[in-house]
């Protein structure tokens, strides 16, 4: 067993790991180190504050410092930012409120997440410029809308998922909105012809899409903000940079700490470096993708929960646990839509090697006498091996998440088209209808 | 290619094996003998017209006869009932409106579906009792229920999907509503400690429950009907046997077509039964279970329109198609809930042979912050092999589906609980916590 566990990142993957390594580990000395002003947060939440769904950021916090401490015995000292990991003595160096000190270890779990992937340097700070990624720059942006001249005209930088859900929980406080993409299509990770079916939703909600827009400088001047892009400049009051982020490894890089070629930091399946006790889980770490069996960097909520679990509980020494790779799946949301996805998309199935064939129905998600919601599905698959590589969804509130968490479990197990059409989901007229769309996509792929 | 394709049974099965067989042979003739006034209709949107949201039992009609004749090419002659199926000379002797009449044959598919257990016949004809599993019943207690003077009090016999779903809708319509179960459980084919929690819901929607009252004889009087049980005596206006279904399976024994052990009619992965050219399809026909692999008799819809296509597929002679078997998943919406099951239940586990253990949590289904939306779940699982049996739910509305559906992939992929605790499902505040509740609950059956 190992006696002192350092976990640096105190957030979804961290305090995963913290968890799991105290309940292997009843006798191990765990401290969490983090950055940051909060721990054990759901970032994911914070749209919702945003939008004023959900009252305040407090609301955001699962567990709270004392009870982390008293029920799982946990210390997590927020404020502590790490800057140095020294391999050798076993030890790293943190920045913390009452000046730098050393944390030995046994073990160490780096949890350290992501960062905006750039920034806006010629900004002078408190200019209404935000990267609401974390704790401090979502509640700078929260206290902003709630000041008492709160800005009206937001510009949203980053058609990504972050992106949306941003731009939407805005609309709904009732600002106006622009959101500038660089790309030619909102959500990047979904083919374009299902992409596309987002932006009349986006419209009918009030946001200004503007594509292949990418803002190359935000100036401020007496009338605000002034953004530059590839089409035009952009006026706002506030400006949310969700452009993209990157795996924080500049500290383990430094470390000697090795990357894969995705970027973040490389592991094993066990969650390990390849410095031995040294492990790494969340959004700075790399992923190997269960269908193409490739490294890839996938920054998400549920992730982070899993690789931080596993490495708890291989770094405070229980019985291995492995990782088994990711899928991507994720679902968002906005402007009375949900859309969603697993696997490969087009291009990255056919960047795999794999001979990717895609077919999109639109479908009912109820028997037609009951009413009308419908949703639209989108398969990509091998036309040599018939196997399912991946699934993208739009549709109405309520319609998506059965249909993307079944094909997440085929995709899990290999599953061929012919077993995807055959397989026994229920049928119930105002749930599901007789034909699911999944089977219906698996059936229309085979016989296209 | 066969040339002469007849068809017992127009409804879910009989129509999906005809429509599947005019696509394989375009040139044969296609005929549908359906013994009731209707064909093509959704059965399962019996209980929507009763309670009033579904009009009128024609919006129930998938495909009018006239659309089915001329954009498939498929005769369906309703009223017709057929009486003999003369194996050596290939026809069936059917009785229709103008008197009786033999249909010769090449290939021949028995569609003909389910009957009510048992009949009252001491009853007069016209008393207010009915077994409204299909057309003719359910419109005449459609058009009671729309009577000058309609029955106030009604009276559900049976505690299975169909007699919530009856008892459900008739509340919805103001009726005041008993429900008599003979078992001493609502929805018999779940596990009894998740199944009891549907009771406190049914009971808060003003159903009188009453289990262990297995209804003996129904007498008429001038107070109405009054119903012997053995938990004593129930006085009603209207009464509703929803106390369970056999398989059609007469017309087949008679011509020397072999019964299964679960007593419906026997047929292999084909579709095909005992005799070359004669295939079965959908309620009066067998399944095998695809977790235990015995066979079992299961009346549901989908599996029906499953059975029906590979059986049209077969019998016009295309490339052969084969049903891979059953699994019993099914939803239900009642009384502000909804249940579902895939699987097999503890019971059917253990009887099946496996040891067999079963493991139910509570949890949210969005994070915490967001909403309140909860369900139970129930795993059943094989403590030998950790291999997932089945899964029961129970939860408020838009809850179940997504788990059920992943379950349902889950068992015919014959996952383990590692590997469905290692799902990558979908993640998003509003619509699916962070921790799956399928996931968590396969966590918890692992550490028990």
């Amino acid at each position: 067993m190992a006696e002192r566990i350092l976990i640096l990142g105190g957030v979804a993957a961290g305090l995963s790991a913290a968890s799991q390594a105290r309940r292997v580990a009843p006798q191990a000395e765990i401290c969490v180190l983090e950055a940051g002003p909060t721990a054990s947060y759901g970032a994911c939440g914070i749209p919702f504050v945003l939008s004023g769904e959900v009252g305040e950021m407090e609301r955001l916090v699962v567990y709270s410092r004392e009870r982390l401490l008293a029920e799982r015995r946990l210390q997590v000292l927020t404020g502590h930012a790490a800057v140095e990991i020294a391999l050798a003595e076993r030890r790293v160096r943190a920045a913390t409120p009452t000046g730098e000190r050393w944390f030995p270890f046994d073990r160490l779990v780096i949890a350290i997440g992501a960062q905006p992937r750039r920034a806006f340097p010629a900004l002078a700070p408190g200019e209404r410029v935000f990267q609401p990624y974390a704790w401090h720059e979502a509640s700078r942006l929260a206290a902003c809308l709630r000041s008492a001249s709160p800005p009206r005209r937001a510009l949203v930088i980053g058609g990504g998922y972050i992106g949306l859900e941003m731009a939407d929980a805005l609309r709904r406080r009732g600002l106006e909105v622009t959101l500038a993409e660089a790309s030619e299509q909102l959500l990047g990770g979904f083919d374009p012809p299902l992409a596309e079916r987002l932006l009349p939703a986006a419209r009918a909600a009030g946001v200004q899409v503007r594509l292949g827009a990418r803002v190359t400088a935000i100036e401020s001047g007496p009338g605000g903000l002034r953004a530059a892009t590839a089409a035009g400049e952009l006026a706002a009051e506030l400006a949310l940079d969700c452009a993209g982020l990157a795996p924080r490894t500049g500290l383990a890089e430094a470390a000697g700490i090795a990357l894969g070629p995705s970027g973040a930091l490389q592991v094993d399946e066990r969650q390990q470096t390849n410095r031995g006790g040294i492990y790494a889980a969340g959004d700075c770490a790399e992923s190997r993708h269960r269908v193409s069996g490739a490294p890839v960097w996938l920054p998400l909520g549920g992730v982070a929960n899993q690789q931080g679990r596993v490495a708890g509980q291989n770094a405070a020494g229980g019985r291995p646990w492995r990782f088994p790779g990711v899928l991507g799946s994720f679902a968002v949301r906005v402007f009375g839509l949900e859309a969603g996805r697993t696997g490969l998309n087009s291009r990255e199935a056919r960047a795999a090697g794999f001979h990717a064939a895609a077919i999109e129905i639109e479908a009912p998600t109820q028997a037609e006498y009951i009413g009308r919601r419908r949703m639209r599905l989108r398969l990509v698959y091998d036309q040599d091996s018939q196997r399912l590589l991946g699934c993208q969804m739009l549709g109405q509130p309520d319609t998506i998440l059965p249909r993307l968490h079944a094909a997440a479990t085929a995709l899990a197990a290999g599953l061929r088209l012919e077993e995807v059409e055959m397989l026994d989901l229920a049928y119930a007229p105002s749930l599901a209808p007789v034909y699911d769309p999944l089977r219906l996509a698996a059936h229309r792929a085979r016989n296209s």
